[in-house]
């Protein structure tokens, strides 16, 4: 028996999540039962994705119950553990609750393996996000020596691994950000050819014309809105678009509406293909194992973004649509 | 020296096109001189893809200019030659323009070779709209047995054919279309599972909830607007959708918006990719020759809607877009 704090669905939120959508318990957890183990947490990821769980409709996630544990991926120690192929001590990453303290199914958890790296990179560059980047790059968006590749939301988890990759196959690879912060970190750490601070641009499509004159042949579209507009009006014939995330039109209410652009995709014969990481679980494996060279190599850069606290779980969680974070958004749990 | 009536572009339409956009000159021919022929022109086609080229901006094919002919693809006989591999008699077929006469280069043209069938059939189902349908299903929709596959203008030239090829894979084949009668053609002609007559619907995705209960596995688009952005409502995990065509939004003078429905894609993993006829033309002859084997076996119908007369050409266009075709639209030239 261990007591924990714990974040629980209060409300669904409308629009942008508030003080009124967390409610913080402390709770008493039974257990840890045979194979089943007790872990405290270290680093909780948050991700725009867990928008989707908030709300009651459909989403690529199942939603939350209101009075359920939020949940999300989350690095943690094995204090105590029955039966499970795990020992105390042991750091492992799985899906867990916004606590201080979880227990799991020892068959959900996977030992972390970040060699010389940073514990937190699990929930990162080599974890989830970093996943995406890899099997979005490789599998959908498929650029090609000499490309002209746009990422959006270039400074976070996903798109600067993304851009990474690309600029690894050869690719002209363009960023937009949303500030001239985050832009120089894209192009000086991140080595993008160049970043758009879409907050300070007016016409997106001027903007891509002076950075991309040869047009678009790849997106990486992790935000939707008005900057995938503006790309897709760039796009050149046998483009490919993966689409990834929509973080611009999460917290809508009202069904958003934009620009009908399907008739571009006849003139380009674009492909326009979604991408859920969960789909390529088989190959995760191998997809940690090749980040994880090439971040030791030199070869991918990353950034975290660290918010210290539990209680502080929730404003990181918000600041991911306020475009707060750059790299990696986690939460340090514990001291 | 022959002389011909020809429509040449009078203006750019805004809008739907009308008597301003279309100027019937009576003009001379010179020729046909060295490695050309003299064609009179026995059918026209006219194809909604035409009004795109009445566009100053860009389309997927390119502009024609004020004053030019208007061009289309055309069954003619060769009247005159000097030095093409044709014959005076041969029945041809190309892109020529909205005449009487037209002087080809002989290298543009194709013998017409549609067996028993009518010559009229190599613009339709054996044309252009019957290979545009092969390839999109082929290539794009790649429909599977047992999906559920979506056709929009189920009963002109193209989704026709779409609809006839996915029910030979093994799908469930439903059909939009813009009338009663329509309908009844697509079902009991085509052979569509079910067919929703769009205008006499209110709701586009209770009435697919009614006929595609399982969801949709395949959409191939030839209209956009409303209907489509039903359709993506009801896409299933792996859906493919094969843009087409836009006839909806084609005479639109300001950028139409709608529903953005690229977080669909995220939780299906759904491809959406255009297509041109033009990508496969090193492959036409093969879907000539296998069209003409399923028609006159039985396995594909079709319908051709035959207006009399090149005076009746402009008319003959502008209903494509008030939905007054059923399959394919031609204009017979002369008696």
């Amino acid at each position: 028996m261990v007591t924990t704090n714990r974040y629980h669905l209060a409300e669904r939120p409308e629009g942008m999540p508030d003080e009124d959508t967390f409610d913080l318990r402390e709770v008493e957890l039974d257990g840890p039962g045979p194979g089943e183990a007790l872990l405290e947490l270290r680093y909780l990821s948050v991700d725009p994705y867990m928008r989707g769980r908030m709300r009651a409709g459909e989403s690529y996630a199942d939603p939350w119950e209101v009075g359920q544990p939020l949940r999300g991926g989350a690095v943690a120690t094995v204090v105590e553990e029955h039966g499970t192929e795990f020992d105390e001590g042991d750091l492992v990453v799985g899906n867990m609750t916004w606590a201080d303290y979880h227990i799991a199914d020892g068959s959900d958890l996977q030992r972390v393996t970040v060699g010389e790296l940073p514990e937190s990179t699990a929930l990162g560059v080599l974890g989830m996000p970093g996943r995406t980047a890899y099997f979005g790059t490789r599998e959908v968006l498929e650029p090609r020596a000499g490309d002209t590749v746009v990422v959006s939301a270039a400074a976070g988890a996903v798109g600067s691994v993304v851009g990474q990759l690309a600029k690894l196959q050869g690719a002209t690879v363009v960023g937009f950000a949303g500030s001239d912060e985050k832009c120089a970190v894209v192009e000086d750490e991140f080595g993008f050819d160049a970043c758009i601070n879409y907050a300070d641009t007016e016409d997106y499509g001027d903007a891509l014309d002076e950075v991309a004159p040869a047009g678009v042949d790849g997106y990486f579209d992790n935000v939707g809105g008005p900057i995938t507009d503006a790309v897709f009006t760039k796009l050149n014939v046998d483009a490919h678009v993966a689409i990834c995330g929509q973080i611009a039109l999460y917290n809508e209410e009202e069904t958003p509406t934009g620009p009908r652009k399907l008739g571009k995709l006849i003139q380009t014969r674009a492909r326009v293909q979604g991408l859920l990481v969960g789909d390529y679980a088989p190959r995760w494996a191998q997809a940690t194992a090749d980040l994880r060279e090439w971040v030791a190599d030199g070869e991918i850069a990353y950034r975290e973004t660290v918010t210290e606290g539990l209680e502080n779980a929730p404003d990181a969680f918000v600041g991911l649509f306020e475009g707060e974070n750059i790299g990696k958004q986690v939460v340090k749990i514990g001291e």
